[in-house]
């Protein structure tokens, strides 16, 4: 039975019952929304995926120990500073900002995470981030989901929100979302933040669960593994306030549950990938025929990051070598005169021999397009996997080259 | 004993006694020479190192095979096209290419290397290629290593050479050299070829004890491991027109014969940073205090080829938390409060203190340079490392962009 899901138009983290939010200006970065918070009305199971970089920031540190209580009800967010490398006295501005955060929400200090994205390497503005905690939680709201997502954006051009309704025995379940994200393709060190709600009931261990797998195709699938910043985070909370019983894997009505989350978070990738900085194309890089799943996403995500297939991308240079030597440099098992190569349906590459003028210029109009799909068929196995990037452009080196200035 | 080498001003590959070097007009490249050929005019031992890109050019396969006799004595290169990509129609063309370069210079056909740098996946024009090897055997001069180093330039802006000389026993020997480059400092799809010659003796394995040895100190700390393209090669001629016995490990004077090898190879690997295509910084990247060797090399790479480190560097913003995060995300063992992090000697970060508003000043000071360096002090070992970068600027975006048309 495949379940269907009912996308809702404009739909973020409030969209399912029961979770209120804001955005609000506290003054760390001028004239715009600087912090959020979001938070469950009711009781909350809550479940959280952290950064992997060996330098995580206070908030990483903070959030890990409120995240195997399970219960959480809510989350602070500031952007301008990610109170990273700022050693214990940055842990301290951590924890005074979850403490305040908490009370003025009214939810015990072990309910309530914090997170920060914006510069490394300087202290937050506390007194400001406390008023602006403050000021979040009286501005929380039963449809204040897109003023937090707008307020949670750093170098994203526009806010990135999504929300699928699905039906399970009878009973109405939604799961909302909203994230940050900008940094091209591989956000190495750009920071990822996402935030899902739901009305489901699950416990923590069924949340981490459909966390991991929804990321593995989403998220996982938009930048390189390991490469991460200093304080990537995604939280879920799950407040049943919908009804039912808990969803778990194995118990019924988990591919319904797991699929909608997992939905709702590769939406969330695209999203990031269309408003990559300084993006102005969505390249998807599928490969088939690999050996091994290992070896199809090795292919697809070295293609997918090789920094001169997307300066190509961004010219339009149909230069389709670039990806044959990007997958040669991949480590998965491949041979020239195994390997096909197309760029939407244009064939550039059969297996040793290359494109004719007339197909190298059936290429240059496939690569004007704002989108197009690059597919490389190994000839070696039945493994596939897909990648999705954007392109390298003159406007990500402008953001980069002054982000702190 | 520590051996002194002499630098020789505007040295290349015909410094070294007994080579002949050309560059030609074979119309590959409107206006410029495009084509170029190396000699020894004696009998001579060779060696080389070829990509690990499992998709390797037709050049690549071809040369591998004359590698194993070890007693090439010179090579034809062409730029504009890089044979890569194009089957087995490609490879009768090198074949064809080295029949045609070995017969004018006078030589056996295995003892004529062909090297092929430019667009992946057109076929080479093969009757000028041809016509161009025959001109560049008859322009052949003692003197013409600056010739051929201008002529194998592709998106390089300056020809890239150096030699030194050194003594043993009493006798004088010099090593020369020429690469082409270009990329950025992690030339991931960039052909980098470097031919190096010396009137020393030496046989295959011992050429290729030196080759090894001196990449893994030069042409490694520019690029990521196995990150290579379809064409990268290096090779080494040793003609002994120096007089005196066979240089080998273990056998007097290997430390001065490899570390004049390795010292040519590390001037050309530096030369390649600074002309990085559309470079305008050379930075180094040092990191001491490593756990171990690998942790030491792995942060610093990941540092280097950081894209946003990269671009942060172009535009002098100082912002050293993204060298603190890369770090963070080499895999290396590390703590944030054991770390300090200098850019030049401006202390940014002191394991958990992070800079005043006064150091962050010099730290724009510094960032404003040409050349600057970032050393990492880990704090957990002895371990040490360093990796040479450029920075990542608009410039080049605009070469990527459209390198084909």
């Amino acid at each position: 039975m495949k379940t269907t899901f009912e996308w809702i138009e404009g739909g973020g983290t409030t969209a399912p019952s029961g979770f209120l939010a804001s955005g609000v200006e506290a003054g760390l970065k001028a004239g715009r929304t600087d912090m959020a918070m979001l938070l469950s009305a009711s009781d909350c199971a809550s479940a959280g995926l952290f950064t992997s970089n060996r330098m995580p920031a206070a908030p990483v540190l903070y959030d890990r120990k409120l995240e195997k209580g399970g219960k959480c009800r809510g989350v602070v967010v500031n952007v301008g500073c990610a109170n990273a490398a700022t050693g214990e006295a940055g842990y301290a501005d951590c924890v005074e900002t979850g403490r305040v955060a908490a009370e003025a929400a009214g939810v015990p200090v072990s309910r309530m995470f914090v997170c920060s994205t914006g510069t490394i390497g300087r202290r937050l503005a506390l007194q400001r981030v406390l008023a602006g905690a403050r000021a979040a939680a009286a501005a929380l709201r039963p449809d204040g989901g897109a003023d937090a997502a707008r307020a949670i954006m750093t170098t994203d051009t526009v806010p990135k929100e999504a929300a699928v309704r699905f039906s399970f025995r009878g009973r109405q379940y939604t799961v909302g979302g909203m994230c940050k994200g900008a940094g091209m393709i591989s956000p190495r060190l750009a920071t990822t933040l996402i935030f899902l709600t739901t009305d489901a009931a699950a416990k923590r261990p069924a949340l981490r669960a459909a966390l991991a797998a929804g990321a593995e195709k989403s998220f996982n699938r938009i930048t390189v593994d390991g490469d991460q910043s200093t304080n990537d985070t995604c939280l879920i909370f799950a407040n049943g306030a919908a009804g039912g019983p808990d969803f778990a894997p194995g118990a019924p009505g988990w591919a319904a549950f797991s699929g909608a989350v997992a939905a709702v978070m590769l939406s969330l990738a695209k999203q990031i990938v269309r408003d990559g900085e300084g993006a102005s194309k969505f390249v998807t890089v599928a490969v088939e025929g690999a050996k091994s799943a290992a070896d199809a996403f090795a292919a697809a995500r070295t293609v997918a990051n090789s920094p001169l297939f997307k300066a190509a991308c961004y010219g339009g240079d149909p230069n389709w070598g670039r990806v044959l030597c990007a997958v040669g440099n991949s480590g998965a098992a491949c041979e020239e005169r195994k390997t096909r190569i197309w760029f939407d349906d244009v064939c550039v590459f059969d297996r040793g021999k290359v494109a004719s003028d007339e197909e190298n210029a059936r290429l240059a109009d496939v690569m004007k397009q704002r989108a197009f799909e690059v597919r490389v068929d190994l000839g070696m196995g039945r493994a596939s996997d897909a990648v999705y990037t954007s392109d390298l452009t003159h406007e990500y080196v402008n953001i980069n080259a002054d982000y702190t200035t």
